[in-house]
């Protein structure tokens, strides 16, 4: 209830802050029989890691899972899987600026009017590195959409400041194209100049903000709830509580607003199989909230990093005036990285919504 | 499970279809004490209503709610409350066209995919019918918020088509003044060019979408969870909960995307009672996905009714291509309508975490 | 959270006092195609029913269901379906004494503790009128578990005071032999020696405690989950979410305080068919809290009904002593109206782990 | 969803087997503040471990924890608290016996017919070492309970085969007096017998059940909710995801069926402090699912250990006539470990209800 739980057939539940021993996750309702080790789980966790390339966070932590229960000959037995990161920089330092003074952007304020007190230790609980084992439980759920529905998901970076790149058809995308630049946008003339901008800006000790799209496809038509966990409110959320995250949109998204009835809606036809399927997909493969069988494509807002090494207008915990340049490595753009985090929440509510479908219809 | 229940402390449970008896919702968690009568409910019922303007379709359901239970000597007994309304429109016709073709935009073909079977008289469940217990729950929320934590909350319009009305302070809006308009966009000059929009859009046969923003000032700081029930994820769910919603923002949203750190972070100060405030509230009131204390300012874009009397193409259940020309009288622009049930939705997301904040910690 | 909703996937909700408008449940989770009408909720309300004998309170609540949603052409169809039962004993008439003064064995004062304010009108929502539309969930979740899965439930009592009957076969039991005396032992002697108790404590202003066996027939192997949501755990909490129930036991139950390993080890082996099952069923049909394929049998202590015509000491809400009779008709003996409230409760939760292990093991 | 989480607003997520790296739970909804380390935590795990006395299983499981999460600077922050204790005793050996065959009374069988497959190595996930990470939870909680609320918790051996003690007084027993012997009788006569009692069945390579009781005092009136969520539905549920328990009785229990309503009702008045009570106790503290300010009294049967030294009669995986003579070091008697798991299954539960009281009524 105090919010570290997330999902409902397939479900995580995690804890762990930045500089205590470590994260873990635990995974309940992964269905028996599926292979599963480590080796599953460390791309992902790779793509995530700071220090993986010259844009991003140059801290370096190898970010190698254990897994303590749930899987036995190399299968998964039906019961909760639970999944331990250790923290590796957790040497001693001085903590003293943001023990004292509220970063901008930052949860050191709220966490404090919330709580009362903090792990103020690189930012605790509200940690980006929360996420590690996120990405680790989005692994295994990646491992069952694949191979028990045929369910592909990824994730590219479509803008950089006012760097914009558009794909003509997200579902040609493949993930060699992702991973052929540090930036993951999947067009490599943007993607260089994505690059120097992020470069640029680290120089000028700023941040900038972006957007990613995140493409499901070969999910079937009929998952998601009809009221209140519709798929598309689901998967909102799922992106949501990713940290930085400022907007979300499916679909047409924002571009409905200027957008009439006749030119927006998608009118259905069937293809070559007879399936029934739409011939445009402004609606971002979810009607009624319900995914329609056609490819799921999100974008998510994400705000420029917050700390800065430059000096900042800010108050103490007392109120009194001050500055805060923060130390320490961080990443000029959140994006690079936010990649594999989103792909990971799509992919557990995703699972989650295959097995409520499973359940509720009885297999039809 | 199946998604008719909504909440974690502040919890809703709903049922009905458009054509069937009616719809329920029951209430769980209500602090025991609370003074509430049907009187409380009908104003935004009545927001909501179908036929309250020459703008919003032309049906008429009068939506008189019957409070069943958890309610005593006109007050909250603490137990679960009950709301029942009875639809009005039930009389028999033809549903023929959509019993087997699939309207575009809508739910008829998913809900077929889920399910192998549906209610197809006006959308069954998957009509925008089952938001009136909605709207009736959110004004006993909105109640609670107000009465025991001062907080309040109100939507508008801010766009229709191309016409964009930004305020300069979303907290200086009143109620009257949104209500002074049958669009409930709070600018004068703005609304009458947005309702000459849609009585030509209706004259075209036609629909236009839009977008909304939803504010809530009073909160406090510390109200929202920090990892999966991030106030901003709770939020950003209980908007695409709603019909047509396409996507969803705060603060600065989308415009984050642009930005540097130095212009978007909030700097911290204090206001003039010593209280810690943001000089900007680009961050919409949420940090860490925990409130702030700054207003929440929110925004959705909702897609143009699909619902069209002209025709367009589909095909039918067996797969077959025809047309389909929606009968019966629909909104052409479904915004003035959405504000009650956006406000609803953020009033009992708020209300949720309200409690949860004062269990976990025990009333601090 | 307030406690009104029970279960997972096959999940009720409820609403409702004794002397307010009236009942309402919500049921989510049903799979769509049951054949589904009043026709088959009635059966099970008519055995709970006030007045339905002379061994029973003489009130006259005739009990009438309205299915409100999710019931289209005759079939379920996977929505949330909602069922109201109006309250018809509304008359105005004087509650001072329970307004005032504390029932000896009922909520009054504990109700008051926990709200600081309760519908003393009939008990209000500590009422067991409350178990009406327990009893049509349950119906719904019966026809299911037969339809689908083969699963038959009956209750039957087996105590009333010194009077005890043990069958020799609980699983040969039928509805017919339970149904044939209004106390609901299935052997008619001691059937009558039950009825001859009952009326003779009635004409002496007391009441009688007993018990109730319940049995469920046809579980496969499988279902139950292995830690907190153990099918017996989940079984027992149903069972002591009635009124009145101070104990509960499976199998051989507290029986086993006296017994070595050797004698009460259940040994397997395979039946005619080849099927494992165990040569005997101490186990009560579940061992480490999953269902072994043998028989389910529950047992329930119920007391004597606390409210008794004759004068009982006890104090009034600000302490003051006095004595009460309770005014109205009760039942002398629970047990003959409690079969089919916990044939309901086994039948709801059965239903909800149906569908678990049908989700989490993709219907193997 | 699939049963590895327990509470709603104190709630715990385990994951871990007998025989892999460990055992983990994750604890959340902890409020922020509370002075904790592990020192807390070794208490009630030693009282649980193998090896302690002559009369349990002499394996050699030291049972450290490790707190990965949650606590700063001595003190809990409010976010999820992780407790990682690591299994010792890994040894590969040879567990062919209870790979192929079914141990009579273990979950061996049930596991195979839920899953299709499980980790054989000492039980898996089924055996009884997943409860020391729920001992670990419910040392959190005791804490919580006794600091914040004035809740104290204790349990004791009341039964041993035939061997039957009833303390006059539940309340006035003492932490040292049931520590006093390694039996957890704290009727030093009784306890003696039982000793006796339990190593002739150890040498008769027999076992033997038994009973406990379980007491909490100072719970204030008002805690537990009016229908599902009834206190003594709740803790019933508890005691039951117990390995063993077969039957659950609070106050009166069964004794109740065989009483008369002036008999067992408790009659209110009120103490020397003018707060109200009851003259008796047997409604065991809980009123119409609520608690009444009274001592929570609950008792639990424990079947005998089901492994046996001795052969036993069973079926191979495919149906086979065997025999199987369980290998390894068993406890004789289940009881004297028992105690601290039910002490922590009940302490996570009264937890749970104080902070879910404290949400609903807003701490009145």
């Amino acid at each position: 209830m105090a919010g570290n739980t997330y999902g409902q057939l397939f479900r995580i539940t995690t804890a762990g802050e930045s500089h205590g021993p470590g994260n873990v996750v635990i995974i309940d309702g992964v269905p028996p029989g599926l292979k599963l080790s480590v080796d599953d789980l460390q791309p992902d966790l790779d793509r995530r890691r700071p220090g993986q390339s010259k844009i991003v966070t140059q801290r370096d932590e190898p970010d190698t899972p254990e897994i303590l229960s749930g899987v036995f000959d190399g299968r998964t037995t039906g019961t909760s899987i639970a999944i331990l990161i250790r923290n590796q920089d957790q040497r001693s330092r001085d903590y003293g600026d943001i023990k004292d003074k509220y970063r901008p952007g930052h949860a050191d304020y709220t966490f404090d009017a919330k709580f009362g007190f903090r792990d103020y230790r690189g930012g605790g609980r509200s940690s980006a590195r929360e996420t590690t084992v996120r990405v680790a439980a989005g692994a295994v759920a990646k491992k069952l959409l694949r191979q028990t529905f045929g369910v592909s998901i990824l994730g590219y970076v479509t803008q950089v400041g006012d760097l914009v790149y558009r794909p003509e058809d997200p579902t040609a995308i493949t993930l060699e194209q992702v991973e052929a630049t540090p930036v993951r946008c999947p067009d490599p003339a943007t993607a260089e100049k994505m690059i120097a901008l992020i470069e640029q800006l680290r120089s000028e000790m700023d941040s900038i903000g972006g957007a990613a799209e995140i493409v499901a496809t070969g999910v079937p038509a009929g998952w998601g709830e009809p009221v209140f966990d519709k798929l598309k409110a689901d998967l909102g959320k799922a992106m949501f509580t990713l940290p930085a995250v400022l907007g979300v949109e499916y679909g047409a998204g924002f571009g409905v607003c200027t957008m009439r009835g006749t030119q927006n809606n998608d009118h259905f036809t069937t293809d070559a199989d007879g399936r029934i399927v739409t011939k445009t997909n402004r609606h971002g493969g979810m009607l009624g909230g319900i995914s329609s069988g056609m490819p799921i494509v999100m974008r998510c807002a994400v705000k420029p990093t917050s700390s800065l090494p430059q000096p900042q207008d800010t108050v103490t915990r007392t109120g009194e005036p001050t500055t805060i340049a923060t130390k320490g490595r961080h990443d000029p753009c959140l994006l690079p990285r936010f990649i594999p985090m989103a792909e990971a929440m799509m992919a557990i509510t995703l699972a989650d919504h295959a097995l409520r479908q499973h359940a509720q219809t009885m297999g039809r």
